[in-house]
Formats: C-alpha cells, sequence, structure tokens
C-alpha cells in the first residue's frame, strides 16, 4: 500500500467512528431515556477520543509527508483528500491533549450552568465558567495561531469554515451594518402602512403537521430510503450521508414554525444526501464548511419556501392537511405571516432582514473578547449597546440578550459569521438557479424541484470537500461570496 | 496505578464501546431506513476490531500475570472481575486474527443466504455456506480446546455459559429425554378430552396491545427511566443496563403473541437492569450467562406469566384493553390457550413441554456436527428422524426442519442448550421463590410484584458475574441446575 492507500484506510476508519457518533448523539436527542445519559457520554468521550487518536498517531505525519512529496501521482479528488486530511491532522496536532481535555470539560460544565443561568436570567452564575473558556479558547487559538501563522480568531474560524478570514467578514459584515439598519426602518414603516398578518388558529393535530412536513420533504427530493424525520426538543440535522437523521419540534397551536423547521434542516438533508457516494468515508466527501451548509438550509427555508412560486405550491397542500378557511388561509395573509419583519431580541426568532444585525453582533463580541479587548463583565453592557445601535431595540435582561445563545459556552467562537454567510451565499445561488434553469418558476408552482435540487446537486453538494466555498460560488454563479444578490433579494421581497 | 487498576481502565473503554455497539445494533433493527446498511455494517465491524484490539494488546497479558500475582490484595469482588477478565482474555487470544475474521465473513454470508434458502425451502442452496461455517467453526472449537484443555463442544459453550460442560448437559439432557416423551403423551391425551381453547377474535388495536403491554412492564418493575419498548421483526432485548433497549412485535389479528414475547423480554430486561450498578462497565458487573438469562425470560414469561395467580390479576386488564366478552374471554379458556401443548414442528413456537425436546435434538446434531459424526448433506435426514424420535411427527420439508433456526448459519454453535438450561433454572428459582417469600402468591394476584423481582434481583441480578450458574443456583434454591423441579413443574401444571 502507498502511503496515500494507508491514509485512505485510516481515514474511513475515523469516519466510520464518527459516523457512530453521530447516530449516538442522535440517539440521545430523539430515542434516549435520562438514565442512559452517563453511559452515553462515556461511549461518545471515548469514541472521541480514539478518533483522535487515529489523526495523531506519530505514523500519520509521516504518511502525510511521503504521501504529499508523491502528490503528483493522485488526481484532482484524490489530491483535494489529501488536502483535507492534513487540514484534519493540522487542527488535531496542534494543540496537546491535556488542553483538549481541558476545554472539552470546560464548555460541558459551562453549557450545563448555562441553562440554568438561562432560565434564571443570571449573568453571575455564568461569569467564572464562561470566563474559563474564553480563556482555554483564547490559549488554543493563540497555539493554532502560531502553528498555521494567522491570526488567532482565523485560527477558530478556520474549524467551521476553512481558510475563511476576518478581513473577508470584515468588508462583508461592515457593507450589511451600513445598509440594513435604514433598510429595515424602511421595510418596517412600509409594513406599518399595510394590514397586519393574522395567525392561522389551531389546533393544528402533530401528526397531520409530520404528515406535511413529509410530503414537503419528498417533493424536494429527500430520499426516505436514506433518511428519517423524527422530533427533538431542538431540531437538527445529524445521522450521515445514507442515513440523515432530520429532527424538528410541533406545537399544536402553531404549524407554522415546525413547517419552516422542517424544510430549514431539509436544506441541510440534501447536502448531506448527495454528497458525493463515491468519496464516502474520506474528508474530501465531506460537506464544505458551515457556510455552505447554511446557505443550504437557507436555501430551502428563505429563498425558496418563502417565494411566490412555492407559496402558489404549498398553500393548497396547508389547507388541506389543517382543512383551514377563512380570512387567514388567503395567500396574501401567508404572505404577510411569511415575510413578516420584526426587531425581536432573539436571533432563532428573527427574519432574513433582521438575522445578520444578530450575527453582526456577536461576531464583533467574540472578536473582542478574543483579542481581550472586551472583558466578560463587560458582555451584558456591550450586547444591549450593539443591540441599541444595530436593531434599535435594547434587551430588558439577559435571557433576552447575551444569556440566549449556547455557542460561547459550548466553546464555538468562530462559529455566527457562517450563518450570516449562508444567507449570502443561498441568495447568489437562488438568483442564478433563476435564471440557469428553464422555466423553473413554473416547476416551483407545480411542486416539481427536480430540476432546481438536481442543479443544486451538482453546483454544491456533488463537489463534497473538492473546491473552495469561493471557488464553489465562483463556478456556480460567476462570483465570490458578496453581499449585493442578498440585498438585491431583500428590497425585491420586502420593498 | 496498579495492574489492576489499569485493566479496569481498559476494560470500561472496551464496555463503552460494547454499548455504543449494542445501541447502533438496536437502530440497525428498529429505525434505521435501508439505506444505512452498509454504513452501519462499516461502524459495527471497527468498533468490533477496536474493542477486540483492546482485549490483544500484548500490554494486557502481563496485567493480566501481575494482578493475579497480587491476587490477595483484592476483594471477593474485584477477584472474580480478575477472573473474568481473563475469560474474556483467553477467548480472544486463543484464536488468530484471521481466524476471526474468516470465521465473522463466513456466518455473514451464510446468514444471508440463510434468509433465502428457508424461504425457497432449499437446503442444497445453504449447504456450501454452511459448511464453511461449521469448517471454521471446528477449526477455532479446535484451537480453543488445545488453549484451555478441554473438549472442543466445551470450549464453544464456554462463549455463551462459561464453565459448562456437555457432560453436565448430557445428563440433563438424557433424563429429561427419558421423561418428556411419555409425558408429552399423556398431556396430549388428558388435554384432547377437554374441551379445546377458543382464539379470541380480533382485531386488536396495536396501540392497546402496546399499552397494555408496556402496564405489565411497569407493573413488574421495568424502570422506563432507564429503557423503552419497540417494535421490531424479531423480539429481543438489547443495549445496555441504564438503558435497555427491549423490542416485541404485533399482528392485529392476534395480541397473545405480541403480550406473551413482551413478557419474555421484560425477564431478560429486568436482570439487566438491575445488574450491580457499583460493577458497571466491568465484565464481572455483567449477566452471568446465557443459561441464567434465559431463566429470567423464562420465570416471567412460562412460570409467572401463566400460571393462575397471575392469570387471575391480568385478564380483567386484557378484556378492558381490548372489550373482550363472551365464552373466548373467560378465565378457563384463557388457562386453555396459555397451557396448550401441540406436538409443532417449529421451536420458536413451542410450549414450554415440547420446548426441550426442540433443543435436545439441535444439541445431539450439533455435537454430531462438529465432532464429525454428521455430515452436513446428513443433516436434513438426521433431523427428521430425531424430530420423529423425540416429539413423534416428522417434518413435511426442510423449511419446517433444519432450516428453521440463524443459530447455525451465524455460526452459534454450543449455544442452543441454554435455552432448555434457562427453563431448569426458572423452575427452581420459581419453586423456591413460592416459598420464601410470604404472601407472594396473594401479591401476584394484586398486581404487586415487587417482593418478587426484589427476589430475584437479590439472588440472581444483582450479583452479575461474581459466582458461577451453579453457585448462584445452589445459594438462592439449595440445589445445582437439574430437572427435579422443572418435571414437578410441568407435572402440576399440565396433568
Amino acid at each position: 500500500m502507498t502511503a496515500y492507500e494507508k491514509l485512505v484506510a485510516r481515514f474511513k476508519k475515523k469516519s466510520a467512528l464518527s459516523g457512530a457518533s453521530a447516530i449516538l448523539q442522535w440517539d440521545s436527542a430523539v430515542m434516549m431515556p435520562d438514565g442512559g445519559a452517563d453511559a452515553r457520554a462515556e461511549q461518545l468521550a471515548t469514541l472521541g477520543v480514539m478518533s483522535h487518536e487515529l489523526t495523531t498517531d506519530s505514523e500519520v505525519s509521516d504518511l502525510l509527508d511521503t504521501a504529499e512529496a508523491n502528490v503528483a501521482s493522485l488526481d484532482a479528488w484524490q489530491s483535494a483528500n489529501l488536502r483535507e486530511m492534513r487540514h484534519g491532522w493540522r487542527h488535531a496536532n496542534a494543540v496537546d491533549a491535556e488542553l483538549v481535555e481541558a476545554l472539552s470539560h470546560a464548555t460541558s460544565k459551562c453549557e450545563m450552568i448555562w441553562r440554568t443561568a438561562r432560565e434564571e436570567d443570571d449573568f453571575q452564575q455564568l461569569m467564572p465558567s464562561l470566563q474559563e473558556v474564553v480563556n482555554l479558547s483564547k490559549q488554543m487559538a493563540a497555539v493554532k495561531a502560531e502553528a498555521f501563522n494567522i491570526s488567532p480568531y482565523d485560527a477558530l474560524l478556520d474549524q467551521f469554515e476553512p481558510s475563511c478570514t476576518s478581513e473577508t467578514i470584515d468588508v462583508l459584515f461592515d457593507d450589511l451594518g451600513d445598509f440594513l439598519p435604514s433598510f429595515l426602518e424602511e421595510v418596517i414603516e412600509r409594513q406599518g402602512a399595510g394590514p397586519s398578518f393574522q395567525m392561522p388558529e389551531g389546533p393544528f393535530p402533530i401528526n397531520a403537521q409530520k404528515n406535511l412536513g413529509q410530503d414537503f420533504m419528498k417533493a424536494l427530493t429527500f430520499d426516505f430510503s436514506r433518511g428519517r424525520l423524527d422530533t427533538s426538543h431542538h431540531p437538527f440535522t445529524g445521522g450521515i450521508p445514507d442515513d440523515v437523521r432530520l429532527t424538528t419540534r410541533y406545537e399544536d397551536s402553531d404549524f407554522t414554525q415546525s413547517l419552516m423547521g422542517t424544510l430549514h434542516e431539509t436544506g441541510h438533508a440534501l447536502y448531506e444526501q448527495n454528497l458525493p457516494a463515491k468519496w464516502r468515508g474520506q474528508p474530501v466527501g465531506d460537506a464544505r464548511g458551515m457556510a455552505l451548509h447554511e446557505s443550504q438550509s437557507l436555501f430551502v427555508e428563505m429563498q425558496l419556501s418563502r417565494s411566490p412560486e412555492f407559496l402558489s405550491f404549498a398553500l393548497p397542500k396547508i389547507r388541506g392537511a389543517f382543512s383551514g378557511e377563512g380570512d387567514s388561509w388567503t395567500y396574501d395573509n401567508f404572505k404577510r405571516l411569511y415575510h413578516n419583519v420584526e426587531r425581536g431580541f432573539i436571533r432563532v426568532d428573527a427574519d432574513e432582514v433582521t438575522y445578520p444585525l444578530h450575527v453582526i453582533l456577536r461576531y464583533r463580541l467574540e472578536v473582542a473578547l478574543l483579542s481581550g479587548d472586551l472583558a466578560i463583565p463587560d458582555l451584558p453592557g456591550a450586547w444591549n449597546d450593539g443591540m441599541q445601535e444595530l436593531l434599535g431595540v435594547r434587551p430588558p435582561n439577559n435571557k433576552l440578550g447575551c444569556l440566549q445563545d449556547i455557542h460561547w459556552p459550548g466553546g464555538a467562537i468562530g462559529y455566527f459569521p457562517t450563518y450570516t454567510m449562508g444567507a449570502l451565499a443561498a441568495a447568489q445561488f437562488y438568483k442564478k438557479a433563476m435564471t440557469a434553469i428553464p422555466d423553473v418558476a413554473q416547476q416551483i408552482e407545480a411542486g416539481d424541484f427536480s430540476n432546481l435540487i438536481k442543479w443544486l446537486s451538482k453546483n454544491v453538494h456533488e463537489l463534497g470537500s473538492l473546491k473552495s466555498t469561493d471557488e464553489v460560488l465562483e463556478t456556480a454563479t460567476g462570483a465570490k461570496l458578496g453581499t449585493e444578490a442578498f440585498k438585491e433579494h431583500l428590497k425585491k421581497r420586502y420593498l
């Protein structure tokens, strides 16, 4: 076996372990009785350590060196695979095991405390453990920054969106930060001049909601022979490409959230299901990064599912599912409902106009936390000032402010920007798809999404990690990641 | 860390891996879409290899030697734990990796072919792959026999029922083989003289069946915070002690099978849930062996659930669940139904009188297959002759004969005897429990099983693998495994 072939065998093993973990994580959220929690934590920790050891084993370094010296013998996919192996190796080997373990314990502890602190609106309670997570994250960022010769923040960002830099993000976010506040003002004003939406009145049986969600998933070409839809407290897409585990949550008083949640996760799920079958279990066969992943969920949820064409297709089905009749079930009311814009406090409930402002706030704050420009005790004040500046509202408490997200307690610094990068990419893809596919609007109205998803699959899903995010965007849409298509989309939909 | 402590850490890791596999196996049978099968096989194989390597690693041998030299420093549980570690080590290290892998591939292939061969009643089709499995099993038995200095058959038996020998089984089975055929004759005659049972007529909604099963499980002290009941094609008890995954299957035309199936699995599940909490993840904390495991399921299904006291408690609940009224819902009819004895062809459908005869046949045949006294092509004839001799009926085809069980295609030679050893042990335990617990019959009639299960737990479950099967039986019932209590039970119930 060549060095490259040995690496392939090793990463296949690693993928089997992470696939096992993915199913067990799904099980924890969907199936596991409470009493199983301790043993499950032990299982996942053991699998995590063994997977880590497969990359940090001293043999791997030599194998990578040898394979890279012979890269000329590899084809484009193989050499991209080797590049991705090296990327994973660099992250695993930059940091020593003690720091990894310390951070893992600190985030587990901080996440636990966060649940209570948020519930009780008590930032003081969170402070010591959040301080610990931020300190350890700083250490990790510093070590990786030195090893990769990039900035500390970029070293964290690279874990979620490889090769992305804060320089790039600053340009995008400064532009959006300039544009959105006044645009939001205008949208709210215009919205206030028209009639407000009416919420359809339930109850909406959970089974009917689930069947409707599954019908839309099937229409969107989700393959139920390689995936499932279940229920969990927090919706997510887990599992592996040939066994995608998608979840949503239901309330019988409101079907609109569960429906859009299911459509959002379906976007993630289609990316996973359509990853290149030939490269299963290899790094190049994985999804490119979090920005493109989020672009796929937002493509389906925001671009497609709230479009006039989709509403024309979907509304009769929605009405049918719940025997809906009357004023709140008209096309115009649904459009108002699904295009409603609000200056809210909570990111996960935000519409597509205000969502980027929530993200920009978090990005600026996490950069400042990491550099030391912002101290933990000053976080609540800085958060509220930022909300005032960007969204024009001031949270009345920390529960509706800096205690709302699990990301920082969980150590995920560098993750937030990918949400908005995904929204920008989704707009670019959608705009291009609308002109590249003949008759696509009519197809959507007729509930035939096959050509649209094929286009996405060919231009994004099937590429796995072969190309960079910007290369994928340039090839598909003619431009790198930018704000133009997104702003154009917002103006068209909301003004 | 002492050598013993190092072993404890290593076996804890091994247990986490096997626990992960157990949940993934449950998922394969209950949740997984078909498309996930290949990746799941890869996950389970990877976990299996890694778990195997934890025991075959050269360090383990030295650690075991050192710990055994210092066994005086260990308490009774610790030294039993060390003994069980050595037992696992001996099995893992006796056979080289190639043979293990060859057998694993041969059984996977043979099981696949068996499904079709059984369906098509085509023994010829199965022959080559079954020959391969038997050949490799012979090799494995020979290697282990030499390493352990016991007979080849006993070396296989030792995997399922440690330290058990065919000498012991021969005594028990010869006795049953003498007693049962004439006893069966008598029972059938007596049964024929009375009225025959009437099958209650459905349909019986699946949900009502499931709720009823869960109610009985709760009454039997199954802890739903540490386990679940789900549906699968073949009922089984899987998972881990603090997260027991029990399954059953339902037919809406007949609730009696699913109900008894659920009660059977509940017996297995209670054993797992009540294993010593202090020894989770260590070999001494595991169930003793398959004979005691089966004794727990048969204790609940055969001894308890078909007793007059249990029927008095259960019948009103069963009637209530299905709004049952009329002749087929009387106490007498249910007793006839649940005590019906038949000379059938299929083991899994057999009653408790004929079941041991099915097992004796298989035991005698697998001993002969392993020794070479019986050749694969002669199996169908030997099977049918044995059925004629033991049960007085001759299967009209191999589907109802030697093709019915997956055990041999799956390489499980040495497993069958544990079913009947379990039935014998169950009778011993039940007899003793009825005299040891004051007012137990009244408690059962009142649906209060707490003292009965506590007795079982104290005498069996909580001992884990501390003692041998015979030691457990002697301490609890005053006698080693024997046939007396079982025969007495059969005479009392059926004559």
